[in-house]
């Protein structure tokens, strides 16, 4: 019996609910599987921690959740109570930081069961290796003069190492997959980090000499993954740059509800992180009917990355299952609560198994 | 007879195709008018401009520009040539930045017979105010230490002044259509620049009671775009994101090959430039089948921006009318050349005045 212990963090509006739909399915999984044990710990920290003690979490909160094995976060945010850069650098980021979860890894496919808002969406299935500590996004920068003549500064940061880490990682990727790597750049407009970028990419790729490349300016790349997806597979990008994609990618998906992202130690030195790519949709938190599907998915990621892939792939299944039987949440047009959603997949897996 | 006198620049790949297209309907348009006269003066400044004279137009080219009433540009950047920040940088930034074309304005709308990729594309009509003049597009950075050390750092400016000029012009466009302005930030992410952002939007929008507003961080308005067009209205965004969701805007409308951009000179002291979306193209660049619809309705902003908003009105019928009657360039999946499409509208101009 493997045990795994899991620092749970619900974080804000609907991940209060999608965690925990989430957990009840993982638990199920680890039965049928036999070999598995979730130790799970549910940490409060959110906006409404915030509140109360003034940070995110606690100062040691980044030293707890390092004697974890995994993290599985649901959504942060509350920009009525806290702004959204307080709360984001406080708990998400600051975690993506300080544990090294240098690699975001998402994928994007269209589901069974699951209607694109595209009307050719073929049968389209990437992956976005996102950058992940750095970038645009950067606490460095400041302001000046005060009025009309006020000036903001905001510095971009951009290393070869994490630069390199990223295009290697998705180069491995590209090699389990269809040998083809897309870089999203901005080289046209964006002078320094941009160049830097594709020269980093070009110097990668020699050392993948079975791989296809091709770089395409992020406005471009954004559009033909509206157009034509399926051409798409390996899509390496800056942090922003790789943030846009995804949310594009779980559009044609048929809903952002149900992108999952992992935010990789690659090393496992330090625990990684699996969350969903949507966010705390405090317009529709506390109603029962946030779609669990993206923090479920977001389940099969971490059975993945532990070594679990059949156990992954099957929850895959029971997702499409659930889908396919139009048991849905009414973000995908349907009537079901979270609740209907999750009993549906506990029971497709304990009849399957 | 108003003449106007107009610097046409081509520039590289299928500008040199759509651009004398567009001038040629445009000439028609003017003798329809009977008070218009254009007095075209071509420019070779480009890329092969580049390779012949060591920079992408003459020393005094900027003033050359001053003395025309507006400027006409195709596309710029031939990457196999000269990099793209060189060519980039060295003309149309340039142009944009040294004649104060400090907003850019992009419509995108379902235009009558043209297919979007979108199942539903329900009826959107739209505007995006792009920033235009600073922003994430800077050349202010560099890098240091070489080999696996190597550091880059890119700035990005934000100005009250500029930031608050693309807001204001927004709000004026609201006034004009729904009274509704959606801003695009990232302030979850970037900690500077778009806190900042969102703080001049809060103020602007205080002088503008009757606009309802709202702010949007790029990932999810990105999304937004795909799965609800035509809840948006008005969008500001600044220079990175405008660029992005301008590409996402012409991508849901059938083809990048048609949206128009209009940089303007809000206060006519230096000419505006008109210049389409999408960029040179070299694949299918020589082929004669460039999409010129792009370049056209371009022309007709320029109409717009002149006052002939009746000959503007008149030139997008004429461009639905081609793609109602399924002469259409392949990348709308028809087989008509840049020639035929061009010859059409000039007889449905003919024709119908
Ligand atoms: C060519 C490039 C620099 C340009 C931009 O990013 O502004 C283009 O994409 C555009 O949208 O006009
Ligand atoms: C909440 C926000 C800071 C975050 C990001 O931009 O990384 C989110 O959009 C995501 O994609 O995980």
């Amino acid at each position: 019996m493997e045990k795994y212990a899991i620092a749970a963090i619900p974080g804000d509006g609907i991940g209060n609910e999608v965690v925990p739909a989430a957990m009840r399915i993982l638990d199920v999984v680890a039965e049928i599987h036999g070999g598995i044990q979730w130790e799970w710990t549910s940490f409060p920290w959110s906006c409404q921690y915030y509140l109360q003690h003034g940070m995110m979490m606690p100062s040691e909160g980044i030293d707890i959740l390092r004697s974890f094995d995994q993290i599985f976060l649901g959504a942060v945010g509350m920009p009525n109570l806290v702004p959204d850069h307080i709360s984001l650098w406080g708990l998400l980021i600051r975690i993506r930081r300080e544990l090294e979860q240098s690699i975001n890894l998402r994928p994007a496919r269209l589901l069974k069961g699951l209607r694109s808002p595209l009307l050719h969406p073929a049968d389209f299935d990437l992956v976005v290796i996102r950058e992940n500590s750095e970038g645009e996004y950067t606490e460095i920068g400041g302001r000046m003069k005060k009025g009309e003549d006020e000036i903001v500064v905001q510095n971009a940061v951009f290393t070869r190492k994490a630069t390199e880490r990223a295009m290697r990682y998705a180069f491995e990727q590209a090699k389990k997959r269809r040998n083809q790597v897309t870089s999203a750049t901005k080289s046209n407009g964006i002078s320094h980090s941009m160049p830097f970028w594709d020269e980093v990419f070009r110097e990668v790729s020699t050392d993948y000499p079975q791989v296809t490349t091709s770089s395409q300016h992020i406005d471009a790349l954004t559009a033909f993954l509206i157009t034509r997806p399926h051409d798409l597979d390996v899509i390496v990008a800056s942090n922003l740059f790789g943030d846009i994609l995804t949310d594009v990618g779980a559009a044609i998906m048929g809903s952002i509800g149900i992108a999952p992202a992992a935010n990789l130690n690659v090393d496992r030195k330090y625990p990684s992180m699996f969350e969903p790519v949507h966010g705390s949709a405090p317009d529709i938190a506390g109603q029962g009917i946030a779609n669990p599907l993206g923090q479920i998915w977001t389940g099969k990621l971490m059975l993945d990355f532990l070594g679990y892939e059949e156990m992954g792939t099957l929850l895959l299944e029971a997702i499409e299952f659930t889908l396919q039987s139009g048991i849905k949440t009414p973000d995908l047009h349907g009537k079901a609560t979270t609740e209907e959603v999750t009993t549906a997949i506990i029971e497709y897996l304990q009849k399957t198994c």
